[in-house]
């Protein structure tokens, strides 16, 4: 796809059986696994497409390691990648914890020339996504993911920082450009039109033709896209689907922030509340006689709902409590400031629902499904589903400018049952 | 006002006996000078507000050398600012060169540790600024400056570079925030409050009472704050008002490119197309008995009018002839990516006209006031004329969403005479 990227000094790829000699040179980290290395068991618990991840378990204690390859771990050689994300990765980690402390897995240790993130084995939890593939429900999802946005976000923005430090933290991220690029090309451009890694349900192919020709949503995800590029608004996660957050009944934590980049406000809680929908309007293929899943889809889409309204409480909250530079007291009272805060999360919204859109058709139509319906066996149903899923995203996209609220958006979803 | 900034190693403050030998080391500009440093005259030739600059004849040429001081010149040492600017100023000045040859003077010479530029003297030019107060025209300034626009804020931009050139030159400019923060306190927020430097003219102190207690407006300028701050749109000057554009009768120069950095494409525009119109509403106050500056009036609005359309007729130009991925031709047709450039000028266009009336308003109610209405010897004239201006700006800041062309920017000013 593109030339290869220059790897770190001392970069090589690690195996499974490297893994514990690395370890082992990290008092801390053989601290915490306890005994001796002879004593640990490593293994691979990669679920995801992009990089290697273990987990290395000691008689007091476990870890995770992760390691950024010079290419996409499923594809291969083939598609070059920069292990450079794990910098940013680590980067993010490291402001998501001051931004909310137990929000994401704790940093335990990085190397740089190995391109290696060791974090807190988050053992107990479960990734999101496949959880609610099987019907589980999660009470403090909506709150917990409301104020992790919140937190993130306000306090990388232009509401909180000054413009020196909001341009430091933007230019640090910068460097991150090329996932910035393949993110603009899999999400917004790439389901369109004809690359090599895009796959259709079998049934759905109508459809696709379909969309690829409807030339007014072509023209939103395309702005959608360009908003991505030149919206500097705050540090995002960058993927924050249902598949980059681990939950327990009672606890989430957000992971997997390689893709992080200082962009638009609404991309985040666009990615989770458009994964959401998809959870939520998957969940018919995964009824049987036991559960027909009408109450896990209604929790989901009740979900998605409150993800946003507690971002956006936690958001007016954050700034109402704030004295920040941008809107000097002695000129803006409080009530000016709450309206100006108002415009903005309206703006963020709208910025949302379209992104969710884009989100949405991408995981249908292009390079990367999602478990969600591929774990549906009946293809025509899957295929069904899929199609309801795609007309609601073509509709939040075109209508991202009139949809006013979360209601709104679940009404486009109940039109198009 | 702010700590003080590190000055470059090696940096001190010239004297114009200094300069002869600074140049003298620099074999080109010596050469361009001919004969010896004894035949060589220097002048100071500063008349803005932040740095010094010097005019330095030869007998075979001249040249301009403009140097930068640890805080604003017209204030003194009470207010640092950093020598780094310069740096920005040089490098914009190449960016500006490079997208359109003709448009900027020369770049003869950068001395980073003295924060120096040397420049092409643009002997026989004037500042159109002081030029529009004594009533002159030029023939070709709106459309040399329309394509300025176009040129530096097209080839600057997402439309035409990929996303890691786009976030390496933002990232470049990063630096430059304590300008942009400069920027943001004395448009925005300065002039709605009391600060040490605001001024107004006899006669207005009610109007600014009014206008600093009008909350839509305050909202609307800190609307137009917040955009500046958070829109990576193009490499911008950063401070494009008349007195940034120097002009002979055919030719036209921008100059003083120290504020610039990657933000609002709306806000070059909205300088310039502001300060005609601040040109154009003092008009009365410069009129005679041999000329009542009518004629000049309608040629600076109908200027600020086709400035706009040339920037908007060029941009287009540049991108339906570019083949940038952005857009991929594969995917977008020409229609549907005129259509996405279309929405984006209009976009910019509401921005322009918040941001034109920003601008206008803090040369009346803030630090700098302008020779439009400072040469205007008849203080009532001269606060009239002004109070005029401010009902534009207003209605320009408070109507920019329904605003939808020149015309009706021109409109409202008719309206408010
Ligand atoms: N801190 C952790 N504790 C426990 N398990 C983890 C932790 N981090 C990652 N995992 C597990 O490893 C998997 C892959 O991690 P991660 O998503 O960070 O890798 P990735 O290769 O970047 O995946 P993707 O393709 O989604 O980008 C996760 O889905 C999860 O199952
Ligand atoms: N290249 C040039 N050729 C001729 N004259 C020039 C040139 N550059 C600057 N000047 C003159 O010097 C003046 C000051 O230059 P410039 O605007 O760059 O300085 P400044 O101190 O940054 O001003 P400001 O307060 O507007 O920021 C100009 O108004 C113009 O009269
Ligand atoms: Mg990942
Ligand atoms: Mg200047």
């Amino acid at each position: 796809m593109t030339a290869s990227f220059p790897t770190p000094a001392g970069y090589r790829v690690l195996e499974r059986r490297d893994i514990s000699a690395i370890v082992a040179e990290v008092d801390t980290l053989a601290d915490k696994l306890g005994g001796t290395p002879d004593d640990w068991e490593t293994s691979e618990i990669s679920d995801g497409n992009m990089n290697a991840v273990f987990r290395v378990s000691g008689p007091e204690g476990s870890i995770v390691v992760k390691q950024a390859l010079p290419y996409i771990r499923v594809i291969g050689e083939g598609w070059p990648f920069p292990v450079s994300r794990i910098a940013f990765e680590a980067e993010a980690l490291e402001r998501q914890l001051a931004a909310l402390p137990g929000s994401v897995p704790e940093k335990l240790h990085y190397d740089e020339s190995l391109g290696l993130l060791v974090m807190e084995d988050l053992s107990g939890y479960r990734v999101a996504r496949l959880a609610f593939v099987k019907g589980r429900r999660f009470a403090n999802f909506a709150e917990d993911m409301g104020a992790f946005l919140a937190h993130t976000l306000y306090r990388t923005s232009d509401f909180h920082l000054t413009t020196p430090q909001k341009k430091a933290l933007a230019a640090g991220f910068a460097g991150n450009s090329h996932l910035c690029q393949t993110t603009e090309e899999v999400i917004f451009t790439g389901p369109y039109g004809e690359r090599p890694f895009n796959r259709i349900t079998e049934g759905n192919e109508e459809i696709a033709v379909r969309l690829r020709e409807d030339s007014a949503l072509k023209q939103a995800a395309s702005e959608m896209k360009l908003a991505f590029r030149t919206k500097s608004e705050a540090l995002l996660h960058g993927d924050l689907h249902t598949g980059s957050v681990m939950v327990t009944d009672t606890e989430t934590r957000v992971i997997d922030a390689e893709w992080a980049f200082h962009g638009p406000m609404g991309f985040d809680p666009g990615a989770l509340i458009g994964n959401l929908l998809l959870a939520a309007i998957s969940q018919p293929g995964h009824a049987d006689a036991a559960d027909d899943r009408r109450a896990m889809t209604d929790w989901l889409l009740e979900t998605a709902k409150r993800v946003w309204i507690e971002f956006d409480r936690g958001f007016r909250r954050l700034a109402s409590e704030d004295r920040s530079e941008i809107f000097p007291h002695d000129i803006l009272d409080a009530a000016a400031r709450d309206a100006i805060v108002d415009r903005h999360l309206a703006a963020v919204f709208e910025d949302m629902v379209g992104f969710a859109g884009a989100k949405m058709i991408r995981r249908i139509l292009g390079i990367s499904h999602v478990e969600d319906f591929e774990a549906i066996g009946d293809v025509a149903m899957r295929a069904q589903l899929e199609r309801h899923a795609l007309r609601v995203a073509r509709r939040l996209l075109l209508e991202r400018r009139e949809i006013a609220d979360m209601d709104r958006v679940l009404a486009v979803l109940a039109e198009e049952r």
